[in-house]
């Protein structure tokens, strides 16, 4: 097989079979196929497309060409879930526990990553004492006693991902629906998860920005996951403004354990419902939705979802006073009120430039190289559709200088304030099976 | 300026300026882009195209990556010819002492290259002692005394085309017209004439397959041509069979000798008078076609153009006596007749596969290593639209061994014989200026 006979095919609209897909990513990634004819099939499949069947065998090429986690050891159905990322975008801590506190086993890998916030280790490591580090043995023996366990990712999972990632950076092909669900899912896939719920942001603040965009991607992750033998639910959900009002590290776990605690925070709380649903229906814990939904609003108001988030904090060693006085957790020197400059209604949000501006307080990492300052952030105090007066707060920063001024800049630039307010948005979109 | 920047606005089909275009050649020649680049961009333009300025400055930018030829102290204005290759195509032997023979100076820069058969330097060389060593001085001083002088192309012509000409090659965007158009024009500015006359071959044994592919090609060469402040002119014609009866090295130069001295072989000879009158009427020689085809017509019948081809053949050192006695010019040790097998007429030549045939025997270069055998090739003495009868010769073959199957049944397959005549194809369909 050659490999610009490939591309020749690809590049004509036709499909590629098992073999010439395993070919290419096989080669590439022992670096038999150079980059420069794989740049060429990727620019290919960006004007040209993928079926599903073969989104599904580049997805699966992809997890071969690495580890994957056994997770035959937990005891019951794994469920994982996956958001594409948005700002102030914390149901995982909400999620999880929730989940937990129904039975549901939950192993949960993850990554700590560039971007406006840190990541998920990163948000947990506010808390004085959490760790990651643990053997694989009391990994799978945590999550086998308290259905709960995050880890830092090990192994080699999916690497012809990742080198086909730094390639797509630099050669315009990263906007392409099947490239976005292969890599996404063949990460998921090598975590060795059973079943899989997505939270499919759309919106100024998500990666897709349209309600069309979100649905393809959507419908793409799903038919990968049953192609591949996994039961897979995506959740579109709104991100035209960051979710719940918190956006940073210790801030956000803040936020999480409030909402835990059985505080209305509408669109967090709604949708950590709405995907802890869907979850623990795929693991067989309940058999309709609407039942799910109901049990897991009650463990949110009587405590048990929180007191399953306490246990995982004290099983990796966090220091719970945190937990059980939230004001223990760290915040920053400085808390400047930004002050709307006009009365009116708040008609956007840009939920990047707010993510932006906390990544400018230091809340996350333009460089590998950076550290994440947990007790910085942003707390928002007006979202979409709310009526504000000139010199009411839109906004707190909470920073370590006094003069913030970037973020406030930034903070002031995402706000669009006008006459007559406008409907508000749907927090699910959809829901895709 | 970024790379990826500039991939991105072409593939979204955007026009690149000139400073862009600049950019990705000079960056591509000094190796500062990397090719995974460069093959991106390269299929983008593949799918979405270039406007005919993005191909003029293509075309500028990578005559500017190198070397060009300086002709300034050749007398008169100087008209180059090109052909975008064919089974069988010796016009260069026929057009060149023809335009000579009106005065107009022909500076002919050519190559080897790999092929059915040689290049014009390779058949050349079957006549003994030719040679194409000259300095750059005594070049000059031969196309001034006989205006005509063919040398071995030297310098460091367009350097960019040759990296992306081999990039293309294994990234499978050899087929887009504005980079086949850039790459054949680049070559033809660097090499310094001030009018270029394109003939451009459609049909099944050229490049470009369909009548509307080469109009393409052919336009977007003109264009660039005028954008860049050449007159040009392209010819399509037809290349559905080989032109003239001879394919090979020797036998090829025997035939256009024979034209030179007013044989009449129909569509070799009308080919030449047509490339040549627009030559010399770009030359400003004539001021019409029709009084140049008249003028160069009767030079072929009164012999000026044969004795500008001898002139031409003794300054570059060949034995004469072969020209003179053009069965003294190499021939190959069996002639062996291929017959047909039914009675019918010609429909269908495959010149491609009489090409294959040639090569075989030992007429041209697989790879570079190769050596040319001169005398061997193959004689047609059935055309399309000609009647057949059972065990009449359809074609000999000039080869130094006694039993060259591969060739026979290559040149047996590529005969059509049905029972009823096709119309004629026209040998010109269109002039574009």
């Amino acid at each position: 097989m050659r490999m610009v006979d490939v591309i020749t095919k690809k590049r004509n609209g036709k499909e590629l079979s098992e073999e010439e897909i395993q070919f290419f990513i096989e080669g590439y990634t022992k670096e038999t196929i150079p980059d420069y004819q794989v740049s060429a099939l990727l620019m290919a499949i960006y004007f040209t497309g993928m079926t599903a069947e073969e989104t599904a065998r580049l997805t699966k090429a992809m997890v071969d060409s690495g580890e994957t986690i056994d997770l035959s050891q937990v005891k019951g159905h794994k469920v994982d879930k996956h958001s594409t990322g948005g700002v102030g975008d914390k149901t995982t801590f909400i999620v999880g526990p929730l989940v937990a506190s129904v039975g549901v086993p939950v192993a949960k890998m993850s990554g700590r990553g560039l971007g406006h916030t840190g990541g998920t280790l990163d948000k947990l490591e506010s808390i004085e004492g959490f760790t990651i580090e643990m053997t694989k043995e009391k990994f799978i023996e945590n999550v086998n006693t308290h259905k709960l366990a995050v880890a830092g990712q090990t192994g080699n999972l999916a690497p012809a991902d990742k080198k086909l990632y730094s390639l797509r950076d630099v050669t315009a092909t990263v906007d392409s629906i099947p490239l976005i669900a292969g890599s996404i899912m063949s990460k998921k896939l090598a975590s060795g998860a059973d079943s899989i719920v997505l939270d499919v942001k759309t919106g100024s603040g998500a990666f897709m920005k349209t309600l069309s965009e979100s649905e393809e991607l959507a419908n793409e992750m799903v038919s990968i996951g049953k192609n591949l033998g996994r039961n897979t639910v995506a959740v579109i959900s709104d991100m035209n403004q960051p979710l719940g009002f918190e956006v940073g590290n210790a801030n956000e776990v803040k936020e999480a354990a409030e909402v835990l605690q059985g505080k209305k925070v509408t669109d967090l709380r709604n949708l950590s419902l709405e995907l802890a649903s869907h979850m623990t229906v795929l693991a067989e814990v309940f058999e309709s939705y609407e039942q799910a939904y109901s049990t897991l609003e009650e463990n949110l108001d009587n405590g048990k979802a929180f007191e399953a988030f306490r246990t995982f904090v004290q099983a990796q060693g966090g220091n719970i006073d945190m937990i059980d006085d939230l004001s223990k957790l760290p915040t920053s020197k400085h808390h400047i009120d930004v002050k709307a400059e006009q009365d009116g209604f708040v008609t956007e949000i840009d939920a990047e430039s707010i993510g932006i501006a906390a990544m400018y307080l230091g809340a996350g990492r333009a460089t590998k190289e950076d550290q994440i300052n947990h007790g910085v952030g942003i707390t928002l105090r007006k979202k979409i559709g709310d009526s504000v007066k000139a010199g009411e707060t839109l906004v707190i920063i909470h920073s370590d200088s006094d003069q913030p001024k970037d973020s406030i800049n930034k903070v002031l630039a995402s706000y669009k304030i006008e006459s007559s307010p406008v409907e508000a948005k749907k927090l699910i979109y959809k829901v895709i099976k």
